[in-house]
C-alpha cells in the first residue's frame, strides 16, 4: 500500500532562516555552536548565513565571522544565501569553506516580484539570464531552479498550476540556453498557501510533464500544514526537502507578522523514521540541536518532537 | 484526483481536555465564556467537562457549576466525560442540559488498561458489558464505540492492525448482545503514535472488513503528526474528528510530561476549508475562541492558524 520513497535528502536551513529573523542579537559564538552541532547529526547540507545588507538584516551582520568560526566537517556542504551580486561576491571569498552553487530563481507571482525586487515578470526572467552568466564567469555551478510562492501569494492570491508549469519551462529553457544542467527544481511555499492536496496536484502535474525531473519542497508552516504537505510530497515521490531545526525562522518578505518558519527538521525526520524512509540523520542528536536552538533564541520554537520525544524509549 | 469527503463533523473537546490538564486554577466564569463562545461558531457538539474525582483532577472540581453556568444554544449538544458510575450519575443530574450518550470503550493495550484501570483485557471487556447495562437501565443511548491507544501505546509499543480488528469485533459483538446500534467507532491515538501511513493502513483494513461502519479519529499532536494524520484520514474517507480549540489539552494517562493535546480545531477547519470540505464552522469565530483559550490559560497554545491567520484577506 505504501509507495513512499526509500530515502530522502533534507537540506537544513535553520541557522540562516532563524538568525536573520530573530529580533534580539544572537552572539556569533552561539550561532557557530548550533551550526557545529547540526553538522554532527548526519545532515550533509546546511545553509548557515545570508550575505545581505546588514542595515536591512542586522542579524546577519556577522555572516563572515560565522563562516570563519565554524569547524567544517568533511562531507558536509555549508551554503550561504545571497540576493544580489554584492552578496554573491562576499560568499565567493569563502570558496574554501562554503559550497557556492547557483540557483535560477523565479517568483510565481509578479506582484511579489514587483514588491520585493521592483521587477516585472519579464525583467525578473531577464535578470536571471544575467545571473547565470555571472555564475558561469565565476566558475560556480548552477544546479538548481527555484520557484518562490509556487502555491500562493499574499499579494496575488492562489497560483494556478498552469502558471507554475510555464515557470518551470522558463527555468529549463534558461538553463539550456546557458548550457547548464539543473539537478532539481525547488517548489517553495514561501507564504504558506499549500495544502496536501495542492502539493499532490502540483507535483503530479509537473511529474506528468517532466517525468525525469526532480522536485524539492520548501514548506513554511504558518498555518500548520507543513508536515501534512511534506507527507503529501512523499506520497508523490518527492525526495528533497528544505527544513529548519526546531522550526526556526519566518519569512521577512511575506508582508505578514504571523509568518512561521520552515517545516521543523526533527519533526520531518521523525515522520520519515516512522515511515521507514532513510534520512541519514541521527534524530536524537537533531533533537538536542532543536533544544539548543530554543535556548539560543530564548523563546519557545514550534517543533513538536523536541518536546514530545520519539517513540524509541517506549519501544525498547 | 481528489476523493475527499464533501463534509466532516468535528466534535470539540477543548474545554474538557484543556481545563482538566492546566495547572493553574481557571475561574469558572472564564470556562463558561469559552464554551459559550465555541457554541456560537457552528460547532454542534462540545465536550465541556469531565465528572471525575476532584482530588485527582482539581481543574474539574467546578464541573457542576460550569454545566449550570453555560447558556445552552439550541442545536448544540453539550457533553461530559465520566470514567465510572459515580461520574455518570453526576452527569445524569444534568440531562436537561447535557447530551448524555454511552460509549463502549476498550483500550488496545492491555498494559495501558492494567495501569490505568487495574483491569486485564478480559476484565475490561466484562466491565463494558456491565456499563452498557447501566446505560440501558438509565435510558441512555449507546451510540459509539471507542478504542484507546489504537495506534500505539507508551507501555505496550506498536499495536498491530489485527489486534484492533479483534477489538472492533468485540465492540460490535458487545453492542449486538445488548441490542444497541452504534453510530461509529472512534480510533483514538491517545499517546500520539500514529503516522499518516498508519492511519491509512488501519482505516483501510477496517473499511475493508466493515464497509458500512463509520470511524472517527481522535488524534493527539504530541509529535506534530496530527494534521498529517487527519489528512490521511480524510483521504480514506473519514468524516468524523475530535479536536480541541487552540490545541488545548494533553493526556494525563500517557505517563509522559510532553504529551500534547488533540489536533487543533481551527487548524483542522482551516485545512478542510482549503480542501473544499464543509465543516459548518465559522473559522474566523473559531480563531477568536482559540485566542480566548490562550488568554484564559495564560500561556501560548499550539495551534498555528490563530497566529498565522487564514488566507481570506489575501484572496479578497
Amino acid at each position: 500500500m505504501s509507495d513512499l520513497p526509500a530515502a530522502v535528502h533534507i537540506t537544513e536551513e535553520g541557522p540562516r532562516e532563524g538568525f536573520q529573523i530573530e529580533k534580539g542579537a544572537i552572539p556569533t559564538a552561539r550561532k557557530i555552536a548550533l551550526i557545529d552541532a547540526l553538522s554532527q547529526t548526519g545532515l550533509d547540507r546546511i545553509q548557515i548565513v545570508s550575505f545581505v545588507n546588514p542595515k536591512n538584516v542586522p542579524g546577519m551582520a556577522d555572516a563572515e565571522d560565522v563562516v570563519r568560526g565554524i569547524a567544517p566537517r568533511p562531507g558536509v556542504d555549508y551554503t550561504a544565501l545571497w540576493l544580489n551580486e554584492k552578496g554573491f561576491e562576499r560568499a565567493l571569498k569563502f570558496s574554501d569553506r562554503l559550497t557556492n552553487t547557483g540557483t535560477i530563481q523565479l517568483a510565481a507571482s509578479e506582484k511579489f516580484s514587483v514588491r520585493n525586487q521592483n521587477r516585472t515578470a519579464e525583467q525578473q526572467l531577464a535578470g536571471q539570464h544575467a545571473i547565470v552568466e555571472m555564475y558561469k564567469a565565476a566558475g560556480v555551478a548552477v544546479e538548481r531552479g527555484s520557484i518562490m510562492a509556487a502555491f500562493g501569494c499574499n499579494f496575488a492570491g492562489d497560483i494556478p498550476i498552469a502558471h507554475v508549469i510555464i515557470l518551470v519551462q522558463q527555468i529549463l529553457d534558461l538553463a539550456q540556453a546557458h548550457g547548464v544542467t539543473l539537478n532539481y527544481i525547488t517548489l517553495a511555499d514561501t507564504m504558506a498557501w499549500a495544502t496536501p492536496l495542492a502539493v499532490k496536484r502540483l507535483v503530479g502535474a509537473l511529474r506528468e510533464r517532466w517525468p525525469a525531473l526532480d522536485f524539492a519542497l520548501h514548506l513554511h508552516d504558518t498555518r500548520g500544514m507543513a508536515i501534512a504537505n511534506a507527507f503529501a510530497g512523499l506520497e508523490m515521490g518527492v525526495t528533497r526537502f528544505d527544513a529548519a531545526v526546531a522550526g526556526l525562522g519566518g519569512c521577512p518578505f511575506a508582508g505578514h507578522q504571523g509568518a512561521a518558519g520552515n517545516i521543523c527538521t526533527e519533526d520531518l525526520v521523525f515522520m520519515c523514521d516512522e515511515l521507514g524512509i532513510r534520512t541519514g540523520i541521527d534524530l536524537d542528536a537533531l533533537i538536542e540541536c532543536g533544544k539548543l536552538a530554543e535556548d539560543i533564541v530564548g523563546h519557545p520554537l514550534p517543533g513538536s518532537v523536541k518536546t514530545g520525544g520519539t517513540l524509541t524509549k517506549f519501544r525498547a
